[in-house]
């Protein structure tokens, strides 16, 4: 569709009433259209991530553009076949739409049902990496919500082929509102995106920190997503010195550049002298650039231990603030669980937060005020992650306090409405003298749209 | 608590983690004994609130405070024992804390937990009724919600002398952290307020839509509420005339200046001919002005109804848009029941709309395409409340897309966390060649805090 991007945000706002009763044999048909419309069309869709990679390429050795950055961008063949079988892999999950949440009585003949729904309409605005468009188009679309694209130029041509392709397979089926779908190309589109909260209601934003809260920072729309994440680990003095090597070093290393990798590690002051040395000799093991708190220095020290070839700093102030992202860690020697719980809150960006701890009283202690969407007693910070917690598809991480938390499937897509099912029953009754009293009864009752 | 606002906001935020631990029983005593030191200090109270009346009718005299926020700050025998019964009743609500939402096994010992927890910081903005403090304190006390109240300056006395009854009987229990709750009573408090997004997770205003509507263009936080009640009743050609006469009535007259009363009534023009003449003189003995387009005036006219006395007008485009809270309705025939979710979309505050109707197909269209958080179907729209839906209480209602929509309860105050349960595992097992594959196996098992 051509137009400004008022013209197809009201327009996806008007298609996705509509999209939103589309039923769930439709949806899986579609899903598995799109995926064949994908592989049917994979030479023109790898064609135009090749005219986006020849540029990409130039702009890399101009500097302009992160080698990460080219590489999210690029298509290889496996990244194409997970994006087809991702899109298939969504038919397979439970429709979200129209669930009964919960059915109230209020009186005889007169039932209230919550029912989940949509949305509405979805704005993903993210930068390089084209495989958003049929991930987050089929999320979307089996969930019911219409969609706003804005990807980064450096995409542009790999996101528009992509798009067309999902766009022509839907527009088969007539159930199936097209108008619900838009792609916006032009970069003054995001700062338009950011103030039409009468369209938008939910921005999910894909890419950089900086990025991220650039979004956040500059729009009234909700926004589903975390600029950052300072993750710790805290060893406390009862932890098993063996389990907690493993889970601090797999919380590090597996893939430094994640979000839930952790970033300061936390010893309690009465197993930093055994811990520390062995801990500290493990991540030197393994390239790990250490920045110590004097405390920690000073165990280090004191053990003897031979530490020859580690990367050891100081470690300042800003340390405990910083997301390195890299195979750095901070080290701070704590007095106790509480103050632990309470660096981690001050310092952290309530994204994911470790114990080590065989102690069930500092383990509730820990979870317990630990203000994070995620708290991992003796595992790895590293399964904070859709996929790993069941979820089928993530749409995102959020750090927000409403909502949703945490790691965000299909489920964060969704609200509900209140059906009020009744026979012509009036407020005026069950008001003032001799009114009728309310039931409320809870029951199991579905609501059932064809009765 | 003396100190800016500021620093009450940021020891609330470090108080909100100990308040989200504490017991049932412990918040159930103490909210029997904010009920009791209420009574107990009931002259008082009511003495502040003279002072405050004194001077508000000083202001209603210059005309510079509404009759009906005269009454709202009245703090009456019977307000006065409502609200003491209110926070009694909050000690019969279930604890919504600690609840385990979702268990999934992801491995063999490696159980995630998803837990309800507080929200964290609630920011409360209210204008007169001083009997919000009570009703909010309790409701946030028990879901575990530290609280900031700002009210407005006209029941500065009355806030004050409640809140400190309240916080004085919370201090006689130690494990209630009274730092979790704060008065701000400064006007320029409120523009404060609304920059903490750092501390404040959730705003509450409470007031005029022009309130509501300078709290939402003016911050980053989160708001729960609404600043409009446009709502419609739609006649389909198929309605039970008798029942649509009696619910129109009832949704437009029980309670004119509530927010869930219609503003519009859209008759299907199959059955105007017939209904809108019987209508028009029940609004009319009532005392309902009525605002005509073109073709209800034609069809009134036509039917050569005695409509004498009655106030008819002529509706112009801005009355589609328009919420009087008063004896005051527009009309429109529509030509179907797709042109009226069309009009009520387009119009509309998203907020609670209803269908008159015996047509299970045109019931399922209009519960299923209007896009608002309260769908009634042959009853009145002045269900759509918090007590009516049988809450227990209301913390407000909502036409956010998102986290909470229509009447909203404790629910509302909620979040989750999730907590990883592990023995060890790291992520490096589950990824690459060999890797252990997850059982995602859920289970109805509940997370035991003490185990």
């Amino acid at each position: 569709m051509e137009g400004t991007i008022e013209e197809k945000a009201y327009a996806a706002k008007r298609a996705s009433v509509h999209l939103a009763n589309v039923s769930t044999d439709v949806k899986n048909k579609a899903l598995k259209m799109m995926a064949d419309a994908l592989l049917n069309n994979k030479d023109a869709i790898m064609d135009a991530n090749r005219k986006d990679l020849e540029e990409a390429e130039k702009m890399k050795q101009d500097g302009q553009l992160s080698s990460s950055l080219y590489d999210r961008l690029k298509l290889s063949d496996a990244k194409f076949n997970d994006m087809v079988s991702g899109v298939s892999d969504v038919a397979k999950l439970e429709d979200p739409v129209g669930k009964t949440l919960a059915t109230v009585v209020l009186d005889e003949g007169l039932t209230l049902y919550q029912v989940s729904c949509p949305i509405g309409v979805i704005g993903v605005i993210f930068e390089a990496r084209p495989d958003v468009v049929p991930q987050v188009m089929s999320l979307c679309l089996k969930s019911g919500n219409a969609t706003i694209f804005k990807g980064g130029s450096e995409a542009k041509n790999s996101n528009r082929v992509l798009f067309d392709t999902l766009i022509s397979a839907i527009s088969q089926i007539p159930e199936i509102p097209t108008a619900a779908f838009h792609l916006a190309e032009s970069r003054e589109d995001v700062a338009k995106m950011l103030e039409l909260d009468n369209s938008i209601d939910l921005l999910i934003p894909r890419g950089s920190n900086d990025f991220v809260k650039y979004i956040q920072d500059n729009t009234r729309i909700p926004v589903l997503g975390h600029s950052s994440g300072i993750c710790h680990a805290y060893v406390d003095e009862s932890a098993d010195i063996e389990l907690a090597k493993k889970v601090c070093l797999d919380s590090k290393i597996q893939y430094p550049a994640a979000c839930n990798a952790i970033e300061t590690l936390l010893v309690n002051e009465k197993i930093a002298g055994e811990f520390l040395p062995q801990m500290a000799k493990l991540y030197a093991d393994n390239g790990v650039e250490l920045r110590l708190d004097d405390k920690s220095e000073t165990v280090l020290k004191k053990s003897g231990a031979d530490l020859s070839g580690a990367n050891l700093q100081k470690a300042t102030e800003k340390d405990w603030d910083s997301e390195y992202n890299d195979l750095i860690l901070s080290i701070k020697v704590v007095g106790s669980v509480d103050e632990a719980i309470d660096h981690i809150n001050k310092h952290g960006s309530h994204h994911t937060d470790v114990i080590l701890s065989q102690n069930k009283q500092n383990i509730n202690q820990f979870t317990g005020l630990v203000d994070s969407g995620n708290v991992m007693v003796n595992a790895s910070s590293r399964f904070s992650d859709g996929f790993r917690y069941g979820k089928g598809a993530e749409v995102g991480i959020s750090t927000n306090k409403i909502h949703s938390r945490g790691p965000v499937g299909m489920e964060g897509l969704m609200i509900y409405k209140y059906i009020l099912s009744g026979s012509g029953q009036v407020v005026a009754n069950y008001t003032g003298i001799g009114a009728k009293k309310y039931m409320h009864k809870r029951t199991d009752e579905k609501y059932c749209r064809l009765q």
